[in-house]
């Protein structure tokens, strides 16, 4: 046996519980037909990109499979599988031993099991990229391009967090936090929380949806611009977490770097206004809070954030972008 | 548009002309069910591990999805799509045209369309992972667990070009080959062949198959793992190109570098006494060479490879492995 082929043995075969994954000993893993349509994402994370060198080798296994889930959950699917590409520098068991029990507990907390793999050997950053498998009732799948003017524009969870995390673990130094207050910002950027299960309630309501992982704004624009349509977002209403509220009441950070800060994965969707109360209980119902934070007006120009005085705030740039 | 959008709807959505692609506007695919299982494959290529970092781009991209092809092929599935994670370290269009290029070539030729995918900064080096999706009948997919005592080996096409044409580029001196020979192999270890003709040959009448992508000698010794048998080989009747059989001849390389270099990408497989026939005609129909090189036998011993002279040949190491 190879050292490849112990690794793979070692640490990822017992997370392949599926029957289609083989027992990860083929060169391919079976999808079973369900009637159903599959949807399939792809993302991935690069080392000193989307996470940092010395996080905890756990919670960059739990952030590869939870921002492919947050994608699945937006499109109002469930999870079916996933398969994993692994470049790494060496095969270090101190790392693996902890990567492979973070995937394998958010595998089957998310009823998402591995199914296959590839794992190879870069000189260069650690990177791990996941697609991953959902299923939908056919032609069901959640688009960015249904929203249309008058539908409520809805958040999950609180926005900004992660940005904030990322900024603290870089070094920004933020004397009004506490202890406490720091984790859970730090835990934001280092394990996002997928709404998975507010999937059905997405799929039932939404006219539109996406999940937020380049930045409110950014996506927000993306949303309305596949769709043809613009919006009014009411910045006051933008769901905060108290050490996002803190920080922006004491101006630490403005409402710009909140809105446009990355690595939320919250769902952003669109519901008729006739859905919305049904949609709520659904969420509620769900255990997921949702927001609704502005409305989806006609025309092509890009989202407008009002603060409390009535005035558009400027934004200088709308998202984070690779290139 | 951000740079990675608009990188994306330059360079990448006129490959994807599936209809389940979105035109690569949305957070994910769809694949509809179609009856059939579905076999899906992962495999990634590296700057510097699988391809050099001056090979040029449109043989990285026909690499990086031929590599998955080869995969499904020899599954027996007929190819369906596939996405693509895409690690860059700049936006460069003089390297990304020519990529993208290829990469669409080889998706219309092999059917095999894009569906979506993710563009991401590496600060390392360049990396492509392809999860590829194929179609087989139900339960139909051929696994490597199925051979059995009596049964033939049998590779298609030649084995050991590639590893030949990688030692070339790494700087191999040898005077013997003309220019029209080396690159001969140099184009095997860039732009492998995948059989995709020869998939329905093999789901009807092989009893265990699998690629070669780590050297014939240790593959086979996996795919006799997996079955519970082993196998002898009649090292002179593996198939050799003319280059290869010429390098061979004169001492340049010996018979263990050619069985045990990788990059083949040849299928090899376990058929049936009582299918050879029908596997063969079925080949030759599909125009692909398959050379019978010896006998599935019985035990847990690993493969052995016999020279002429009925000496068993000594491996020192059965395949590449990364780790």
């Amino acid at each position: 046996m190879t050292g490849e082929d112990s690794l793979i043995s070692r640490y990822f075969k017992p997370l392949a519980t599926d029957p289609g994954a083989l027992d990860l000993t083929d060169d391919a893993a079976i999808l079973k037909p369900s009637g159903d349509d599959l949807v399939v994402t792809t993302d991935a994370i690069v080392e000193g990109v989307h996470f940092l060198p010395d996080d905890p080798p756990d919670t960059i296994a739990r952030k590869a499979l939870r921002v492919n889930l947050s994608d699945l959950a937006a499109k109002g699917a469930a999870p079916a599988g996933f398969v994993l590409t692994l470049a790494l520098r060496a095969a270090d068991d101190a790392w693996l031993a902890p990567f492979a029990r973070g995937l394998g507990e958010d595998a089957a907390r998310f009823q998402c099991p591995l199914l296959g793999g590839d794992t190879v050997s870069t000189p260069g950053a650690l990177m791990i990229s996941i697609t991953a498998f959902g299923r939908v009732p056919l032609g069901r799948m959640v688009r960015r391009n249904g929203a249309k003017a008058g539908d409520r524009v809805v958040v999950s969870g609180t926005i900004g967090d992660a940005a904030l995390g990322l900024g603290l673990l870089k070094g920004a130094t933020v004397p009004a936090l506490g202890a406490d207050e720091r984790e859970m910002l730090i835990g934001r950027y280092r394990v996002p929380q997928p709404r998975t299960a507010l999937a059905q309630a997405v799929r039932n309501h939404a006219s539109a949806a996406m999940d937020v992982s380049d930045g409110l704004a950014g996506d927000l624009a993306k949303l309305c611009g596949a769709s043809g349509v613009s919006a009014a977002i009411d910045a006051q209403s933008i769901p905060l977490s108290g050490p996002a509220r803190e920080l922006l009441s004491n101006g630490a950070v403005g409402i710009e770097s909140i809105v446009s800060g990355g690595d939320d994965y919250e769902i952003l969707c669109t519901i008729p206004e006739n859905r919305f109360e049904a949609f709520a209980q659904a969420a509620s119902q769900a255990g997921v809070t949702v927001t609704s934070i502005g409305t989806i007006i006609a025309g092509p120009s890009v989202p407008r954030f009002i603060d409390g005085q009535g005035s558009k705030i400027a934004l200088p740039r709308l998202s984070y972008s690779h290139f």
